[in-house]
């Protein structure tokens, strides 16, 4: 096994399963079954199975680890809950795949600065569960029941950043392992700082490729008073997206700004028993107080209509908001319903808002014009969206012409400004993209930092960087 | 002239102060008023003058002078408007300060995607000005009229910095010239990005160590429909910091919470001619429409009402928000004022907002203790304050306890999970502290990627990082 110029360890393999073995036991796991399920990426990239999976408990075992694999130059792949989706918890040179989904605790909740101190494994319906009788809760929702650790590694967001921000924004403070074993904090808890270098969001986002995060301290927002929720039609993508752009330039506090396009309704249509008209779809939420929200679902109303907005709702009810956006929620399953059997590939592309509906409007006619079909869901509010290519694996022209959209697409949002990866990350899949957003100068700063920080190049390799 | 084990390359300086003076003629500038005027901190930190000072005009030429000194191994000091605080444009080792403020073009605003692409030497009020008429601002206030170059190196923030974020939240991407001479772009326009690892953040506040920044995409705000200022006294700082946190665990979105102490207001009353109550204020900002502005003061009220407050006045008048927040936007002369001639010496320090008033009571108790006068203001929604010591410059023994009490403070604050600076950044002042506050494998890892990127060490050397 081999990943471009680089070469399986498989004597410092071997050697370090042997350690490793003696250390922990049970908790090291050399099975076929759970070697699989940890090299699995979700996705149409090739599984790469670890040689090992550890069990972490602790900040220190996970040192343990680190430095085991370091004196014998093994790699180590962090692992959450398996949600990515760029293959980043693939083993393309073999090692140990580090769980920590053992490091489930929530250490403190401080409710008196909103933050709360977690270890990595815990996940945000875990932690969402453990605050909500206190008021609080953690914004981010990527849509899978991801951990914590590994949304900050991939720097996920979901559909509440354009209000919330992203794993960027609500990170205080990482503990972490580092290549040679060493732990570092990057910060206090502070709600803000200008002591040094910003290591937090250096590791936000860094994918497992610089260090093992073991402890988070993660900001929180109290429990609005109301949430309203919202639904409208719109004659075009366009009229969705200009809608869009005037509710973001108002400065409407808007929480949730999801686009469906008209695929997409037909698909939850047919799978929801719905009948919304099968064009465009924006769907809303509000947070904010009861005048506030009533008042933010109204403004957006007056906005929609001057778009050619249509069929507008707005409710407070509970009862009512799951049903206005039962169309979001039934997504994801009624578009694989679309082609049951089918392999659903994500793409991730986010642009500048005002290049949203261009975009969104070249896909569609890019994956007609290949023969494809790639219902649309975007955070709007933020340009960022998932055309997700319907494939038919064992159908070889097919893969192809995916292959060939997701890359047009790839380039297409970086032609407007925007990246290949709004929030899933780079993983394997999209290392070929990066260069070409980002420079050559670029990506060789990254590399030399990847290059002070990890020399051996044990953490999570051959991600991110290109060979 | 040396700073710990660093020595002056006086040799090399030489060669490219030639060199530099045939590329740039009279845009390279060494005499002794301008060398002064551009080592000089503004503060107690005796100043130590550059040997040159360049004027850029393009980041091709920040590129060249960049190379020019990277062959002869002389340091490179960015200059904007020289408001930092900490030492950060001192010249320990000599060198070119590289001076940015011809650099001052807005290059672009995409109203419909809320950005703008500015050169570094544009300060924030240029750049409001420019951007008055699109209805749009530039959120970040520190105070100075900084260049937004300078603000982005030092993570700057401000008054409003509990609503609208920091400098770290407010770039989008950053070009800069590396220690090699070439020009990087850290990332894409798009408003999220999972793209690798997070260069822009790790420039924001980089101080002028890892890269020149030559432009910046920055993230703008609508002005908002309304405007409403509140003022309210409390009996105590405590009674002000519980009103604080009830405000930012309620979720009131306030745009800016000041906390004056006693001192302060008495100052102020003197100075400005006011008659408040001379114990601590709550000075208040709300954005919003017209009916969301009016409802935040009066949930505000409420609050402080259960917490002792008194005198609430609330407006949103133009000119009665002038009147009720001039003891803020006098608070600096005022102090000055208390022994005309002194030297006012900021401290920065930033602690959980559930500490905050312990820790500004402390200070005013440790203050008194040492014989000295320290009125504090604080931006008390992020739990950052300023305690300015006033000290005669020329009473060694006042000077020794003034030190005693800075270095106190910083510990006390890093001894509450907090940060010595806030948003001044750690120039020279500060380098002890942030060893305390974050240990030695953190700081290890802060200089491995200093010397990753600037192997030779002539990025603003003898900044941030200990000897």
């Amino acid at each position: 096994m081999a990943d471009g110029g680089l070469t399986r360890n498989a004597a410092g393999i071997e050697t370090a399963l042997g350690i490793l073995k003696q250390k922990f036991g049970e908790r090291l796991q050399t099975g076929q079954s759970i070697r699989e399920q940890h090299g699995h990426t979700t996705t149409w990239i090739a599984n790469e199975l670890p040689d090992g999976v550890v069990f972490a408990r602790s900040t220190e075992e996970v040192a343990e680890v680190v430095k085991v694999c370091a004196a014998h130059r093994v790699p180590i792949i962090a692992y959450g809950t398996g949600t990515s989706l760029e293959g980043h918890v693939n083993a393309p040179l073999g090692g140990i795949s580090l769980d920590l989904s053992q490091m489930d605790r929530v250490l403190a909740v401080n409710a008196g600065d909103l933050d709360c101190r977690v270890q990595p494994g815990v996940t945000r319906e875990a932690l969402n569960t453990h605050l909500r009788d206190q008021g609080l809760f953690f914004p981010i929702d990527p849509g899978a029941n991801a951990s914590l650790g590994g949304m900050a590694a991939t720097r996920a967001s979901g559909t509440n950043a354009v209000r919330y921000g992203t794993m960027r924004d609500n990170v205080i403070s990482i503990e972490a392992v580092m290549a040679d074993g060493r732990i570092i904090r990057t910060a206090s808890r502070a709600r803000k700082s200008s002591a040094g270098y910003d290591l937090t969001r250096l590791l936000v986002g860094s994918e497992g490729t610089l260090g093992i995060i073991t402890e988070l301290t993660l900001r929180l927002q109290g429990i609005p008073e109301a949430i309203s929720a919202a639904r409208c039609s719109f004659p075009s993508v366009s009229a969705a997206s200009e809608t869009v752009m005037a509710v973001i330039q108002y400065g409407l506090p808007v929480a949730r700004i999801e686009l469906l396009d008209a695929q997409m309704v037909g698909a939850v249509n047919r799978y929801s028993k719905l009948s919304l008209p099968e064009t465009p779809l924006l769907l809303l939420e509000f947070h904010g107080s009861e005048a506030g929200v009533v008042e933010q679902a109204e403004t957006f109303g007056a906005l929609a209509e001057e778009f050619g907005g249509t069929g507008y709702e707005a409710t407070t009810s509970l009862e009512e908001r799951n049903r206005l956006w039962q169309a979001r929620h039934d997504a994801y399953w009624a578009m694989l319903q679309i082609r049951p059997g089918c392999t659903a590939v994500a793409t991730d592309v986010c642009v500048p808002i005002s290049r949203l509906s261009e975009a969104v409007g070249a896909a569609e006619a890019r994956a007609t014009e290949l023969g494809l079909q790639a219902p649309t869901v975007g955070h709007a509010g933020d340009g960022n969206f998932h055309a997700t290519v319907l494939v038919d694996r064992d159908n070889p022209d097919e893969r192809a012409r995916a292959k060939e959209f997701v890359s047009w697409l790839n380039d297409l949002a970086i032609s407007m400004d925007g990246t290949c990866t709004g929030e899933h990350g780079i993983g394997q899949g999209k290392r070929p993209y990066l260069v070409r957003e980002l420079g050559a100068a670029t990506i060789d700063t990254m590399a030399a930092i990847k290059r002070a920080l990890d020399p051996e190049n044990i953490l999570n390799p051959g991600k991110i960087l290109p060979e």
